[in-house]
């Protein structure tokens, strides 16, 4: 037990075998994160938390004021409590903050210190693991088990992109634009549906059920673990490629022209499915334009509509006890009679 | 990801497609917020934080001296502990304080620093949010999930329109004259019958059921993200007009007609209605004559108590397990049964 | 929302239209304080808050030493720790306390500061709202809902007329004689029977079942807020001479007579009803006294045992599950059977 | 309300109507306070806490050095951390210590204070309500209500006489011999058996269920409240007669005989009732020789263990589904078998 | 009550009447201390801690430095944290140490005080019962109500013989020998299987069923209470012949031989038993060992396995929903067959 | 009782009689580390406690810098706010460190004193158990019992190698590489199938059910501690032979050939068994390795899988709850069938 360990890239993004959903939904979202969180749901051992770290390592890398606690990429954009902040600009790859199980709320949203700020003017905020996340990605393992507060609390400022923090008259608000990606197991705990329901994107993910693939994954991590300079020579160069895909594919998302059959389209479709409020056919329309942009198309199709349809509807339907297909399925019939 | 956001102005209260029902009952507590708070019930995604919020912007602005923390309308007026009130009066929106989840009750009513009044004579209240909410509103989201001595102290606060804390002896009171928002999502927990019955007015929002009205929302959500000034300009004006009707309703309240058989009316009504208590003639009363204000009659009608009636009364009747019908509809075949 | 508000005096305890039971108890309270508390059992909005603010204004006012915060009558019989008591006498009402909900040990009964007192020997107890509501009346509004240490603590205390605070071998009393009323909704909540029973006196409120008396009641609540300063000039006077009745009532009863032929009426009524233990013969009697001291008469009869023998006894009865009459009609057929 | 209340001594113990079996059990124990507790079981109302307060008016007087916090009898016996002892010898009521609800164990026990002890060598022990109750009676109302380690702790105490606090290697121990008089409404919570059995006598208490022991009992509480003067002196004579016969029966309890065959009563007693344990015989023993003390009797026989079978044994009984009968019955049955 | 009572003696271990079984796995761990600590099972009354208690007087005394938190039989083994040891040795009898209930952790293992040490440097260790017990005996009254973590850490130290306290880096460890006697009322509550089968031994005591026993028992008490200095001179002697047996046979176990058969006959019963693990064999291998030397035998033979087969082994058997009979008649049927 | 106890080495890991599966499972992850940990399900009393503390004993030693609370190989790799290190090299046990219930996060992961930090500058992180653990093995006994996310976090360092202590924004991270040892009780709670598919390995162990077996356990046992020098003697050559056929393999591990139809083996029997997820495979691959390794043999082969397969599979199978044989049988069932 001498061995000393290097320190490792995690695993590529592009070598993971299969679960396409899971990675694409994480793709739309490095285009435009305005879709808003994913959620992952699946059984232990799909590999969940192994894709997070290689999506780490796939973003493409943003440009950040140095020590600016919130990655900001201006000067000026630096909060004023922020402490060690220099002139100088760096390359950094995009943040991607892990939220530990049991995590205090302080430690999320970072600390006010008010007695320190009374008494001696002093730096009185310790920012948080959501000033860290910004311009990134927040990873909730196992997000079912978290206390509900906190996760609504994520969402808010997931979806406003501020932090606001407010102790005894004092107010501290800085920016905190990030996506969040939360695991699930169903079989340990639901979610309640007001929560579900602002999660942009839901996939599902299981172990691959053939052998071929399962000893193809075997194969990659063994040469993963013996044989690391090799494998991720090799592999690297396919992340690479994925990341300049996602650099063009922002680039064009805002010329994207949006024809009004697809809006009638995304209407139709909720409205088929029953499900409550509006935020799915906005999810629905967001999430077809980057995949069109993606796909370095000019405007966005019915084609785009329908793949992207079961990860932005499925986690809005209410459950339905005489049918006994899941979500997905009732999403992809009602997508061959509505949208045909 | 490095795209910066400019500050946006709330989604317009008039750009708000369909949901008569809550827009008004918003209306008329703008005109007399002596009718009380306002419950919405509602399924998730239906739009009523984006409603609240889209309040603030139309509410008409209040004159108040300059750093007041309760926004006082005279110099004289404002509480001796507050610091930093200038003589200047400045013009501001209508406050409207947003109450998060899992707030602590000094938070709310404000924090007496015992120790500091008597040992250092200095400033001794840190006011809370009732003291920021005087003379505007205040909002909750998801009310049923609050603590109930909490919507306990709101609503005690809200009826006697001052808010007194006591701690050891010492003894704070300041205005805080606000009415209450609500939202709730009645799959998720009840409110006790106790506090229902506090609330002013209730109504009920739902998803559209039509596609036109979908796509049109999805529309105006679109143009609002994406073509932000264009779609702005437009709504501003309609916004403008109602804001003045609201003023022009709030003049013309006092000098309101009120026929004694209207009340024989409220009272029938609500006898055949078998709402418990009075509080339900009450408002029934406030509320159609803020209709007829605002409708620019000189005198309130039956008509007005019909059109009131359902927003005024469902929330107070008794739960009837032989009427499977909701209680609005109960409220509306007793409309048609006594005031034909 | 800029009307500023004129601090108003309660609605007056006259007005109040029907609620003849609870008027009578308060009444009797009022003659005789020894009877114990009142509790009033209803539903939501019957006005029962508003009785008891309405009390306050009704109750003859008292003589104390100023600044005394006790309201002890005479200069000597101000307790050794107040401060800020002068030598000069002021008239002032019959003091009316409104406890909290979730209102903590030390502020009912006083908090005593073992540390100041050892180390500084200065002013170490801080009195609580049974300093305050010493010679008048201490309100609980939904009793049901409070801890049941607490309301213990308040019946010891109310029974023996004397407030004692014990920390850490220091000990400090206070007289702390009131009248308990307590306001419940039986829907939300029992007392346990060994606290019922310490109450003197019970009695149910509900909405008017009438047009016209609830018309009445909206008519006197507009006038109340509406035309203000008119409506309390007519119901001041009627206030007025019903102080006066009171006062004449209680110079009156010492004097009063007690038959024996009563006290047997008083136990074979108590005994037929299967009450338990003997408080309710007690105050069976205190009442029937005061109330003819109220009347005028110079001896206590069976027909005053009758009139208050509902409110006396009813919340002293077992449950009984095969009688679907109330406990106030068993009651009353009993004393048929019994006093005829 | 302004009526000045003297304070007055408590109802007197001969005073009581009717409840024989409590005033014997305590009557037995002011003999000898070896027998143990007494738990009064019984409804609310039957005068329970008036009968405990009146036992203090009852009991003899001790002698004790002045300031003593132990009330011991001579200086030398007075705990070394006592302050304010004098020399002087003081004859004071037997002490009746009332146990409030709710009660923290440093209150019972008496709280170390170790910081002081250690750093300022001063004062370290602030005595609790067993010192206080040292040579006298402690009384817990609904001791079914208190948390059992403090039920535990203070059996304990009771059965040793000695209280000893131990916190972080400091000790301190004090003489703690006390009565320990319990009451219970078995109808809201019960005792472990273990606890039950701890206790030496128990007895139960009912409402009067005829019309003229009703109307005495009346006319006495009257008399009482509303002549309290003459009430007093007639029955403070009483009293003493009573005080009187117990000091004689103190004298005479150590000359007292016990033939062999009463110890043969015992044990064939408590085997045909199938009582757990042996506390059962050496109590009904003790108890039936203070009865024959008090009766003036030279030696305990079988007429006085019959008399005291119910209360020293009822409450050790294994619970039996099958006989309807309460446990006191049972006593009485196996009594009459056993000894006839 | 002015009665002052003589510090007393325990009663003593012989005068016990009855009992054998507890009386006999007391003084079996007295000889050899590695048998492991013994749990009384049995009703309330039956005279358990009284048994403890005696046992104190019963165990042979102890030489130990003077002043030795841990009673070290050498100077150089008391531990270097120990204050105010001496170089003298005394005489001091076993000692036998009472666990509280609702002990805290502090209080059984010691308290480390962290910031004494480290800033001052100072005696940084308070000890705990268990240093207390060292060398003794550790009685808990109803073992079965302590908390698990208690009863694990206890039966942890009573194994390894030694206490490790760690706090932050500190780490204090010192000797804690000691034999753990649990008493347990099987019907309050149940240990956790796995801390039974950490007991050595297990024996049950019942009231004595035939009158004569009892009497013997009332007899005895009564002469110790009202005849103390004759009853206690009698039965001294019969201790202080106990206890040499006790010494002759700590002496004689470890020239004891235990031949081949014995060790194929523990296997075998506890094979047959189907007690699970290996602790069944080893202590009754032990406790039979010290019966031998106890009778003065110089070989372990199968008719001491056989008496204390009961006792080593009934604790450990899995429960047998389908034989009714107790665990220690189970324990009699086998040895009968398997060890005729 | 004044027998002094030598210290004494634990019982050695080659003299533990039978228990093949648990030996085997400890030796493949002293071989490989990267196994993961091991779970031994197991009745009370079956030694799983002696087998760790056994363990100890047997593993290879390791060199450490002196003083280094890591164990760290190098002066250079020892941790910065390390105090007390040398710079001379040790050889020392291979750490096993046991994990106490109850115990805190803090003291597992060490402790961060954020004040002395900023305000002292001084060494302000005191490490904990993990810190301890690197380089060698953590037992937790009862892991069941322990907190869940106590579990989860000490997997989550288990597999990162690296312990990361963060609080109030400083950060502490140290290598924290470790084998993961758990025992727990089926009987008395579960794992959840989350943290159950984290451990590596799994095995059960039982009470031997022969009576020779049997017999040569407590001889063994009789053996250590009667005649515990000549024991070791014979047992210790043992051990060393095992520790040194261990270091052989750790050598020859990376040479290992592992032919292409191995892992269609371990693929097409996780599928199979229908195991979720891929760890699996990985582990069963690994482990296969590990014991080619310890037999000197050149490849891995299908023989070796089959040899592992139910210690790295049987925990990850779903319950089947129409199959009533238990896990390890189904998949012994499933390797005849798919690796014949």
């Amino acid at each position: 037990m001498t061995k000393t360990h290097t320190p490792r890239q995690p695993f590529p993004f592009s070598a993971i075998v299969g679960q396409e959903d899971m990675k694409s939904a994480m793709t739309l979202t490095a285009i435009d994160p305005g879709i808003g969180g994913v959620l992952v749901f699946g059984d232990r051992g799909t590999g969940k938390s192994t894709a997070v770290r290689a999506l780490a390592a796939l973003l493409p890398p943003i440009e950040a004021v140095e020590g600016c606690p919130i990655n900001a990429p201006r000067r000026d954009l630096c909060p004023p409590w922020a402490q060690g902040v220099t002139d100088r600009m760096v390359t950094k790859p995009t943040p991607v903050v892990d939220l530990p199980l049991g995590v205090t709320e302080d430690r999320v949203v970072g600390a006010l210190d008010i007695e320190r700020a009374l008494t001696r003017g002093e730096k009185a905020f310790e920012p948080g693991l959501l000033a860290r996340a910004n311009r990134g990605y927040l990873y909730i393992d196992e997000v079912n088990l978290l206390e509900d507060h906190i996760v609504d609390l994520l969402l808010d400022v997931a979806q406003s992109g501020e932090n606001v923090v407010e102790r005894e008259g004092l107010s501290i608000r800085h920016p905190a634009r990030f996506v969040l990606v939360g695991s699930g197991n169903p079989e340990e705990g639901e979610l309640r549906p007001q929560l579900l329901d602002r999660f942009g994107l839901s996939v599902e993910v299981t172990s691959p059920r053939d052998i071929e693939t399962r000893v193809e994954v075997i194969r990659r991590r063994d040469a993963y673990e013996n044989q690391y300079d090799k494998f991720m020579k090799t592999w690297r160069v396919m992340d690479a490629g994925l990341r300049n895909q996602i650099l063009a594919a922002r680039e064009a998302l805002p010329k994207l022209k949006t024809p009004g059959v697809v809006l009638h389209d995304c209407a139709a479709l909720c409205l088929a499915l029953g499900s409550d409020g509006l935020r799915g056919e906005l999810t629905l329309l967001r999430a077809a334009r980057a995949l069109a942009a993606f796909e370095g198309d000019t405007a966005v199709r019915r084609t785009h509509l329908r793949r992207v349809a079961p990860m932005a509807l499925s986690h809005r339907l209410r459950r339905d006890p005489l049918d006994e297909a899941g979500s997905a399925a009732r999403v992809g019939r009602t997508l061959a009679e509505v949208l045909p």
